[in-house]
């Protein structure tokens, strides 16, 4: 078995408005420490395959065909385990 | 300046309906050999503040008070960079 997770943000040049409203939501709270805020979400896939370079690019067919948007969002992967 | 990573994701008793409906169309698109998929959140908080630790106390209290839904869900804080 191999886990990998797989972050997805928005592309740097996409304006990320839920991260820009709880940063105005903090900031209200009395956290004026707080400049900025960025909001992302990550898939951790179990995948019946030991091959790590196997599962890598499984993983990629599966968040290309899937789980990224790729007009606004970009991803990257991260082997978890192995065992 | 520092850089806290908090994820959040569904406490393990809790049933994650993304998830499932996920890892059902990565098998239906041919990918068998996917057993899992876990779905989660990540917020990446930039904090005017050199102190780690209260950085942390701070991120932890951002995150009880606005980020995450104790009902249903758990999270963890990783420090990302500090400067």
């Amino acid at each position: 078995m191999t886990t990998i997770r797989i972050y997805v943000t928005y592309k740097p040049s996409v304006f990320d408005p839920q991260g820009a409203a709880i940063t105005d939501s903090v900031n209200s709270l009395g956290h004026q420490e707080v400049k900025n805020i960025v909001v992302g979400k990550f898939f951790d896939i179990k995948l019946d395959e030991d091959d790590q370079d196997k599962a890598k690019q499984d993983v990629k067919e599966i968040a290309e065909a899937l789980l990224v948007n790729f007009n606004m969002e970009t991803y990257r992967l991260k082997v978890l385990e192995e065992n």
